[in-house]
């Protein structure tokens, strides 16, 4: 069951703490961010997890507005008073830290601790609470900040002859970078899965997808994704080993990519979605380093935010990227979305005669993939997806706290 | 003696050719991008401070307008043809690579050869060539692509009791980042200085100066920062055992501190100029990533453009430099230009109760110092300079070419 209610932390009603329950106490995973100032929920739900072993976990409570950040031990006190008020709520008892909870907003200030246990006694009551379509819906909006739309995904899949569900969502549009667990999301399946596994599965799910985004290079303080099995749907406990581990890891990678790639098109002020295939690296990381050097470059972001077939600040990324690159025979093109034959920029090293009006032709649609032979002969690649940079994503944060 | 011409690369008669002439052939040093697709200009100059030994050098060139970047092997044979051209119109000879070379512009076209050699011929006839400020101002304007104002700096200093002089200039606004030798710019002196003591203090200063400067994170791939030393003052050679070296080191790491923050003030569409102050650091190294981090963040450089007291940003692109950093012994400041006492934000890793009017007050003046303290008592310490992400820096790069 899922839900949302506006606490009253953020202004003028708007929904601010989304909440999870689980039929039943399921094995729980979650990937952290790697910033050095981990915010209070990140610590918090770090010890749950560890003293929990990842098993018994029954809910996750998110609440927007404000991040628990940088507020010292006040707000490690918080972030558990938050747990303990779930759990109470629900019935599990306290001590046992039963629930995962998430905060994202302004960093350095309190939570207002009197409006969040009291949005989570409503919450909890049960009458928020469902798992129809718009249940699922007020939920993802409950932990949306610069966000513009509610990010949801659900699949169902097949292992053996039993039909498995995995649904979740997720929140973010701005301070998104790769090399982490980047932004708030959580998914549930009704898969029996092992707690190990079940972490396992997630972080190789986590580094193709939400560690393959960047919106704007800048890595939170508070970034999390967490995943609960409650293995409702019955089948055999899927372990490392299982038959069924990897249908499940390509299952849950397939469905990261998809709630990841939501947050590129939400992409704060973003006009364009851009797929970046780095091919023929040396190594996997060597091509990642690549699609995140030029997904971080704002003359790249700027030029397809202007149409502008300006592949030199392509290269140019490239090369300041740290990876082993071979200029003589790098190539570069555009691949256009309606599958029309792609636009070669640079082949073997040596600038095309580039037809400029198809270049601005295929720079005018809202997607767009760059692909990029690095030419070492080492034949690893690596896709990722980022966005544009425009005149919106600095307005909306010249002026973010007023 | 200095001075540009319009040679007819850039559009509407701007000046667009720089020359430098030394009085006597002089000693030479250069620092260049580290990129991995190194421009035709940095590969030719690197072979002719290599084979000449950093002697011998009589006159740079630089162009605006066209990189010669990323142009294959007809690129070098253009850069070479440069050299060729000036060393024959000043009669040094031909095969002897008198001369250093430089590019600036858009990457992936060819040097337009006609307009280039006819522009040299022009430029060295000695008329347009001079010593006076407005022959520098003319040269500094030569090499300008979007910079607003011509960036020119000279200082007399004395050493023994001879009295010497350092002039020299730079462009740069865009494509602007640490680590490397930093977008073009070149200096003089009559010191006398042997070539590899030059190149030594050279590498020294713009690891302080141009390395620590950003406008937008982006790596150019033909940054260069040259100097002469052709010793018309007199005086004893400087040697890296003498012991006028430290103080030639010290003269021109100021120097090069006041050239390299002209280009920061002169950013792209910038309205800020931020020193960053990153102290107790293990290293330098660390608090040079710290800085680093902080000044390519777009999250916290549209908040100083939005004049928004936002130190999360700050904390959170500290976290993520992968430098070592004590939470609870890190301390921010603003640092107000006027004198009066610093605004503490964070204080041992604790939210300060900040007075939201002085910190607009603050942040409403052109220039502004941020002072961190990562408090692991290594006690290293960086100075940085970088400026805000605008509109202006959006309008301006998305569509340049045009």
């Amino acid at each position: 069951m899922v839900g949302a209610v506006a606490s009253g932390v953020k202004k003028q009603g708007a929904l601010d703490m989304a909440m999870l329950v689980s039929d039943s106490p399921a094995s729980a995973a979650a990937c952290f961010t790697t910033n050095k100032f981990k915010a209070a929920p990140v610590l918090v739900d770090k010890e749950t997890l560890t003293s929990n072993k990842g098993a018994g976990i029954s809910a996750i409570v998110a609440n927007s507005g404000c991040a628990n950040s940088v507020t010292g031990d006040g707000g490690l006190e918080d972030a558990k008073k938050m747990i303990e008020a779930v759990d109470k709520s629900l019935g599990m008892g306290t001590g046992h830290r039963s629930s995962l909870v998430m905060s994202t907003g302004v960093i350095g200030q309190r939570l207002p601790m009197d409006k969040i246990i009291s949005g989570i006694k409503r919450l909890s009551k049960g009458d928020l609470l469902g798992s129809d379509h718009k249940h699922w819906l007020t939920c993802a909006r409950g932990i949306m900040t610069t966000d513009t739309f509610p990010k949801l995904v659900s699949k169902r899949f097949t292992m053996g002859n039993i039909q498995y569900t995995l649904a979740g969502l997720a929140k973010g549009a701005g301070m998104i970078c790769p090399n982490m667990a980047t932004l708030l999301g959580f998914f549930v399946t009704d898969a029996p899965v092992e707690p190990k596994a079940l972490q396992s599965i997630l972080s190789k799910a986590v580094s193709q997808s939400f560690n393959c985004i960047s919106v704007d290079g800048d890595m939170s303080t508070n970034d999390t994704i967490s995943a609960l099995a409650n293995g409702a749907a019955g089948g055999e406990l899927i372990t490392q080993g299982h038959p069924n581990y990897n249908i499940l890891q390509e299952e849950v990678t397939d469905f990261a990519k998809t709630l990841a790639q939501l947050v590129v098109h939400d992409g704060e002020g973003s006009t364009k979605f851009i797929t970046l295939k780095i091919n023929d690296a040396i190594t996997y990381e060597d091509a990642k380093k690549v699609a995140n050097s030029i997904s971080n470059s704002p003359l790249f972001k700027t030029a397809m935010y202007g149409e502008d077939a300006n592949w030199g600040r392509i290269l140019c990324a490239t090369g300041y990227a740290g990876a082993e690159v071979n200029p003589s025979k790098t190539n570069v093109s555009f691949v256009p979305i309606d599958g029309s034959a792609e636009l070669k920029l640079l082949v073997n090293g040596e600038p095309q005669n580039v037809d400029e009006v198809r270049a601005s032709g295929i720079l005018k649609n809202e997607e767009l993939e760059v692909k990029i032979d690095l030419g070492t002969g080492g034949g690893h690649s690596c896709e990722f997806w980022t966005c544009d940079l425009s005149h919106d994503y600095v307005k909306i944060n010249g002026d973010y706290r007023s």
